[in-house]
């Protein structure tokens, strides 16, 4: 009955190598986290299906993967139901929850939650996995990693502040120079679509600028277009196409643009306020750009948003974004919180950091060294060694199946190598007579016989 | 629109501190798994369902959390099945997927599936959550991490001595004392099997017995009389339950009572291998106890078994479990791989490591300092020292609205106070002027102005 074993389309199974790799990333990330004052939360990997549902548009309502019901799950549909055989009227009579999507509406479900055992304003980071049904692609899988941190309760400016050095603080200390934190303002947007007369239609407008990256200026005025906004108004986008210049200077010709705008006026003023601070307090590593053609597809966005793109010749998309958003608690009965935050792609990042070779020599926490197994008898001796080396902290193992031949002998030495495994120590029945141990390095070949506290202090 | 918002039964939201707590008990796990040479994998959340199905029986089949297929997943069933409105038929048809019931299948299936990448023996840990549709209880729920540990490709015996090492270790490490590791060997139960002469109901003989701390004496032995086990053979039970002493004299009447029973006997051969390498090796605080009365329910052991309970007074069952598996591969088609592991329940540690309170009290990563923000210019002035705490990796905080009343100043003192920050930082216009800082110490009250340089050095 043997099966030849796969695993789900979209999936990955990560050896030790990768295992490492990613810690490296998420431990970085996580250090920063805590240095900026975050605190970590977790939250079941899925929810009543009601807490997701609705919150992600239709598409994102697709994407969700449900869990059946377990039991006679199917007794509870009514026949006419049933009969229907139709999954909008199904599906939400055999399935109660469902896997997260992201970590923002988990997270706004336990801030309402547990408003009252919370500390406003609230400094979360989360990193966990999440699920979609997507068309698996390159860097985009069906299970992945979020890696989020947010500030709820204040509508203070510093936060963006701080995020746009956190990025800094995070891409720097993975040794990731160069990305560029593009930003804007859901207000400027505002702003554009109140002066080319289409605020009745903001959010198809934001759709639309959303995927200027990916098909182009002119297909996105054709998407435009085709959703009512006039060709006048469309004119009217020109210079914002064409928008050059370091941050002042864009501000200024934005300036005019919006001059008979007050809400993107208010969204310059807000842009002005981080740029300036950012100015004074210094980028360690990191670009902040604006751009007023970064719209972000996420509906919940109010003020401030970020997008952040890998240095320039590594094609990849971005590697992290966020923004600030006025009222997500809201749709679970919490008004008037505001929030901003940011969030990592770690798969992202993993691909960008083995791209450019940027992970470093000692990420993998290997075995330093492992003892041949000579027979019973040394191999007892030799987890005695291997006993006092583990209490020093040091990663010691034993070959576990003995040598009865010299082919054996070689084939635990390959083992050692394969596994790159630093060294080996020898216990044959010449050594346990004279208790000692013998030490081979196996890049270099060179042996020595060594009491066990030398040993000890060799190899710790 | 707004919800009241909950989780799932069985499920749980972690706030901070409990975060840090149960990361304190898996970075130990982990440590340990390292230093004794494991290494880390991962595997998908979820599998393809004919990977689970079956393999932990009827029970386990039914407690699996099963994943809806996406879209219209109700047109590949034949109008037949439809009709039928029977969940045996219907389930297989609309899910392909389930989520993970334990990692040892998951890990089966990986070795299998990249045999020819891995270097064996194989020795890997996996720390990852599972989930079961079981009935929650205290110390039970739908989602909780497991924590193993297991070597495949070799029969040494040597693994389980260090398998008992390890449980050592990390009960140690984690300053749980007196853990007791009760030791028996499948091989045993099959002897005694044997002996009674049931033999050909081993399977339902095991079941029976691991019910004995839950159920006791008596039932069990109803239980075995109708499964069809003679009266007979179970009153040559008797002699087992009463079985008491030291590890020695156990074995003694053993090999009394199995005398007949060729596997009866190489099992407490094994026992004894074992218990002769622990005694010479040494335990650092836990008890190697032998109890023949121990089963485990899990039918794919072969040898050695393994479950530790905590320390006497605690009551929660079993903190960690294990054995030996001759052949868990074989089921994908990779015969003759023995394999023995152990696993660590982290939720059920966290209950005893509360209960004795065991937990250190730098476990959380908590902030060191809270800047109160009297405004624009203070707050971009107490931004530019926190942005070189952060550098030196001091966790630092600015809070985020600034003070425009005397009632806002002590909601900020009150905030530091909740969250158990140790220091506050004031930049008043006084100390601005200065270029100077004052810290506060949060429970001496102690007040001193510092220059920058002082600062730092003060709360590194």
């Amino acid at each position: 009955m043997a099966q030849k074993p796969s695993i789900p389309k979209g999936t990955r199974d990560f050896n030790s190598e990768t295992v490492a790799k990613r810690s490296y990333i998420s431990e970085t990330i996580k250090k920063q986290f805590q240095v900026y004052g975050f605190q970590p939360i977790e939250t079941p990997s899925f929810e009543n299906s009601e807490t997701l549902m609705g919150k992600y548009g239709d598409e994102g309502d697709r994407l969700i993967f449900k869990i059946l019901n377990s039991g006679e799950y199917l007794k509870k549909i009514s026949d006419d139901d049933y009969n229907s055989r139709s999954e909008s009227v199904i599906t939400s009579k055999i399935s109660e929850k469902a896997l997260r999507y992201d970590l923002t509406v988990p997270f706004a479900r336990y801030v309402v939650q547990h408003q009252n055992e919370i500390d406003f304003p609230f400094k979360r980071y989360q990193i966990q996995p999440v699920w979609r049904a997507d068309r698996p692609q390159k860097g985009r899988y069906r299970e992945f990693y979020q890696c989020d941190a947010d500030v709820i309760g204040s509508t203070s400016l510093f936060q963006e502040v701080e995020f746009i050095q956190l990025y800094d603080g995070v891409f720097t200390a993975l040794n990731l120079k160069g990305v560029t934190i593009k930003i804007n303002n859901r207000k400027i947007l505002s702003g554009i679509a109140e002066v080319i007369g289409a605020q009745d239609k903001l959010i198809d407008f934001t759709v639309a600028l959303d995927k200027l990256d990916k098909i182009g200026e002119e297909k996105i005025k054709e998407e435009m277009l085709g959703k009512g906004i006039s060709q006048d108004g469309i004119d009217k986008l020109k210079p914002l196409f064409g928008l050059s210049g370091d941050f002042g200077s864009q501000i200024k010709s934005l300036k005019k643009i919006l001059s008979t705008s007050v809400v993107g006026l208010k969204g310059i003023e807000e842009l002005e306020y981080i740029n300036t601070a950012i100015s004074e307090l210094k980028l360690k590593t990191a670009n902040l750009q604006l751009d007023v053609t970064l719209a972000r597809g996420l509906n919940y966005y109010t003020g401030a948003i970020f997008e952040v793109s890998a240095p320039d010749g590594v094609s990849i998309g971005s590697v992290g974004g966020g923004g600030r958003y006025d009222d997500l608690t809201g749709i679970f009965g919490l008004k008037n919180m505001s929030g901003v935050g940011i969030s990592f792609g770690l798969d992202r990042i993993y691909l960008v950091l083995e791209e450019l070779g940027l992970f470093p020599e000692s990420v993998k926490e290997n075995t330093k060294v492992l003892f041949i197994n000579f027979g019973k008898d040394e191999a007892l001796e030799s987890l005695k060694a291997i006993t006092r080396l583990r209490a020093e902290g040091v990663n010691a193992e034993l070959y576990p199946d003995w040598i009865t031949s010299g082919k054996q002998m070689k084939k635990q030495m390959n083992y050692a190598n394969k596994r790159d495994i630093p060294f080996v120590v020898l216990v044959g029945e010449e050594e346990l007579k004279a208790n000692l141990f013998t030490l081979k390095g196996m890049s270099t070949g060179r042996q020595e016989k060594l009491n066990l506290s030398d040993l000890l202090s060799r190899l710790k």
